[in-house]
């Protein structure tokens, strides 16, 4: 079981673009080359973003990314959600559906202890990644590595 | 992200071998049969709990497999991780090394928050999955589908 990559790329373009003064958009082929990433797959996880209301793009050339709406307001999970979509890593087969003379009244996923387990994992799981936001993620990337902000800032101004 | 289907398939099987009676092994194909599911995949992966410690194979013609410990001491952890890998979900790919002039020194696997987050949450998913056993979903079951263990055993033993 493996989460893709880009869900790294999304939060540190998300804490990026936390950093950028409000009206200004950030270059998503400017953001590959300064994480030396794959721009076109970059700039696809954007969109998933944009999709799920995470991010707004604007167009035309000081265009790009940003945040749509407060960093406070955009968890980690919201991201995860946004690419890898919002299934449960576990979906009950009902496998107990398919034995000899089943209990056809009975929904399985709800009743077995199986099923009930991997959900409140992946429950617990969520919980987490809801917890930290992009504003506490920005706010902990200055505190640990100072030089960063400004050297991403820098890098990353519109021209 | 998704959780291959021969996780269910695993832990139900498991469960049908604490049933079992000591001694016994559970014939795969007769198990894949039980639960409609192909004959072959359900064999590899019990083949993967063999390898795990969780299940023991025994050859010839009343083979199959049994629980290599009691079903007290096999989690739903147990089985997830013989069947999807040790490996966490989420791999630090470190892009904050990435950038110009990066802080060679800093191990961002440790000290990046956005590996810290992912890391807390897949800690908190092993543990909801630790905290249940075969045992106890074999427990479960006898409660809330009486008739099935009876059926399974009935259907499974060895003639």
């Amino acid at each position: 079981m493996k989460m893709g990559r880009g869900v790294e790329w999304a939060v540190h373009s998300c804490v990026n673009m936390a950093w950028t003064p409000a009206g200004e958009a950030v270059n998503s082929a400017r953001l590959a080359e300064y994480y030396k990433l794959p721009a076109a797959y970059l700039n696809k996880q954007l969109q998933f973003l944009v999709r799920a209301g995470v991010l707004a793009s604007v167009s035309g050339p000081r265009g790009g990314f940003h945040l749509a709406r407060r960093p406070e307001n955009i968890t980690v999970l919201d991201i995860v959600l946004a690419l890898e979509g919002p299934e449960p890593a576990f979906r009950c087969g009902a496998i107990l559906g398919n034995v000899p003379e089943p209990d056809l009244q009975e929904n399985f996923a709800r009743t077995c202890l199986v099923s009930q387990t991997m959900r409140q994992a992946e429950l617990a799981w969520r919980q987490a990644l809801a917890r930290q936001t992009i504003a506490g993620i920005a706010d902990s990337m200055e505190r640990r590595f100072p030089a960063d902000k400004l050297k991403a800032l820098t890098y990353l101004a519109v021209e």
